[in-house]
């Protein structure tokens, strides 16, 4: 788990920007969750890894000394959603379609891109089998990506129940299902090959079609049904929206999670092992909850995945402020101190940005501080300055001073910074 | 622990970008950490009523059945603080002053305005004495309460010498100066007698005088000294900013947390037991991590105590945007979804947020879902709109309907909007 010093939180913030604005734009709404959930709320929605990989917390108080954890940290997004769901269902719409952008945590050995506590930026639609609901979210997703700067994404996509079909042709018993599905997921890292050989540790007994379904468009015979419809709808009403010519029909695309039911989806880019969000269709975990089944989609990206790349790509912007204030306000003596912060307020009242040097140091050491921190412009207020009601302000970057009455200080500032 | 909907989300973040503006103008930098810290770095940092609200957290794997705990929840944000100070000291500045706006985790009891998770926004400056720092934090609070409308909050300030050297002219012998302050901590929920029964329940031999001496102005020859001369500073130097008029130094005012050095600071409003927000100088903590002292000053505002204050005085503004969009797209049939998918993307590209009804219902049952989420206008294209490249909008409060050109649509929403 990291720290992030300002310039990360910088960036980081840019890109949840991005993210927050193009989803709302969906009309999704914010949800927030508590880090902590019951420890039964996580157990058993993972499948068996995902278990052994929650974040467990000691009970508190005189129950301490027994060693059991009653709490836990969230491990997803989307259990908590189904929790909040089956919960809070009076207060919520029969059409519920919200956006949540908090940390997660897994206790995972961490890879490149991969985190102990990372963030997930996920939407989700509740209360409708429509295929407009995987157009929006697979639309929504692109969007964000497209607004950051990314253009050689590939959205695959497939569905459980075509894939469930795909292991029935090719021979695989049902009970083989849950242990082909891990060994396919693997199969972008490890090839062919590498699935044959994991095909055979694990005793499932593949028939030879398995790889060519994988390969076969969607028109090969075999495949035709309503998984495949619903497919083709969703590709079609995408159609018009950014991910249209992102969307690729990928047969061996499995995704890790148990709860989908229905279309799944994965995001990847050339330069990232993994992949940059996923999702799917899970129209049975919020039943796990309330009783009442609801359908639901939905789609998350992961937010350091795709810090990873922006960072290596230098992708960015130029004009991302990184300094700590437009304006520093340099510190003289005792005398000097309250007429600085009197200039500072006025300063800030023009809304700009505004650090006060705190000690009365030598005016160079003062001056070689803001050139360290990019502040491009320092006020300074000598005696001859506050006797006369003035201020000198001087633009670091041309070394240019110049003197101004006090009360048009903040004009002055903005009109040196518009200088660059 | 609680879900925030949508609605909770809103007004949250709010006040959340009001706070993250006002400390943006002062020059403090955004840092972010980690929710989970090794339990040893929080373990002594609170006394001991803190120590037995940490939440823990279980070692993972084959540790996991020792019941040990080896992590554990932040339990504030300045001992994180601390610690980066000292890891990340050779990329930081020597002059650091940073904001960080993150939950924290209590296993406490709830009261009023009090939950095991909230939001604690804190602004710090490192490496400075100057008083110019406890004036510049107090400053950035008591804009932030300003801005969000708050006219009737009063800083108190005292100083951990000041408290001291009273405690001692009051005849406190110095091992029962703890004890004495638990006590003193409590005088305005309790009392002056109930102070003097806890003094007299934890064996503290206080001199008549104590009493007295809170209530003696500054001018008062037993407290003359550096201690009250640098409070006169820091509130001299806060005097031309909004903190100004609400300094008041209280000589009782005691601050639960053990770390503090220097002056001590807490916002309270009437309606509120408790504060909304406490500092103080804390010069000795990053030592403790580091070996190096480095000196700090810094001021925490309470999310969730201002949030129950604005709620029960309705201090949100009126217009803050609730619904989940602008203007709502109405499904016909399959034929029509493509078109309506791709009206919502023309609106989208607009900057209009829109929710598109995914599911064919009647158009009365859609509008209705409009009304009842508070989306102002519905966007319709039924065989004849298609046909004729138009879309019909509706707008919900006046029942007025018309019918523009599709290429005009995103203008025309944002006519019928301005309308109200």
């Amino acid at each position: 788990m990291r720290d992030f010093l300002p310039e990360d939180v910088r960036r980081r913030d840019y890109v949840i920007g991005v993210i927050e604005r193009v989803y709302e734009r969906y009309g999704f709404e914010p949800l927030e969750t508590p880090a902590v959930e019951n420890l039964e709320t996580l157990t058993g929605k993972y499948g068996d890894e995902g278990n052994q990989l929650i974040f467990k917390i000691l009970k508190r108080g005189e129950h301490e000394a027994s060693g059991q954890a009653d709490l836990a940290l969230r491990y997803d997004l989307t259990v908590p959603l189904a929790r909040v769901m089956a919960h809070h269902q009076a207060k919520l719409p029969r059409l519920f379609k919200r956006y949540q952008i908090q940390p997660v945590w897994r206790a995972d050995r961490p890879a490149r891109g991969r985190f102990r506590e990372f963030y997930q930026c996920d939407v989700d639609a509740l209360g409708s089998t429509s295929p407009v609901v995987e157009a929006e979210v697979c639309a929504a997703v692109s969007d964000v990506l497209d607004e950051l700067g990314f253009h050689d994404f590939v959205i695959r996509i497939n569905h459980r129940q075509l894939l469930a079909r795909i292991l029935d042709l090719s021979g695989v018993e049902p009970a083989k299902h849950g242990e082909a599905l891990v060994a396919i997921d693997k199969l972008d890292k490890i090839g062919r090959e590498g699935v044959v050989r994991e095909f055979k540790e694990r005793g499932v007994a593949a028939g030879t079609r398995l790889l060519d379904l994988f390969d076969a468009g969607p028109d090969a015979a075999p495949l035709q049904g309503e998984a495949l419809d619903n497919l083709r709808q969703i590709v079609a009403l995408a159609g018009g929206s950014s991910a249209g010519p992102r969307l690729k029909m990928d047969f061996s695309l499995a995704r890790g999670l148990s709860y989908y039911t229905g279309a799944i989806m994965e995001i990847n880019v050339p330069d990232l092992a993994g992949s940059l969000g996923g999702g799917g269709r899970y129209d049975e975990l919020v039943g796990m909850f309330s009783g009442a089944s609801i359908p639901a989609c939905g789609f998350s990206l992961g937010l350091e995945r795709i810090l990873v790349v922006m960072t290596e790509r230098g992708m960015f912007p130029a004009d991302l402020p990184m300094n700590p204030a437009d304006v520093m306000v340099a510190s003289f003596d005792e005398a000097g101190l309250p007429h600085a912060m009197a200039l500072a307020a006025a300063l800030r009242r023009s809304s700009l940005r505004v650090f006060v040097y705190p000690d009365p140091d030598k005016i160079g050491k003062q001056l070689k501080y803001a050139e360290s921190r990019g502040i491009p412009c320092v006020a300074m207020l000598g005696e001859n300055e506050i006797a006369r009601g003035e201020v000198t302000l001087k633009h670091l970057a041309s070394r240019a001073q110049e003197t101004h009455p006090q009360d048009r200080a903040g004009d002055a500032v903005k009109e040196l910074l518009a200088r660059g």
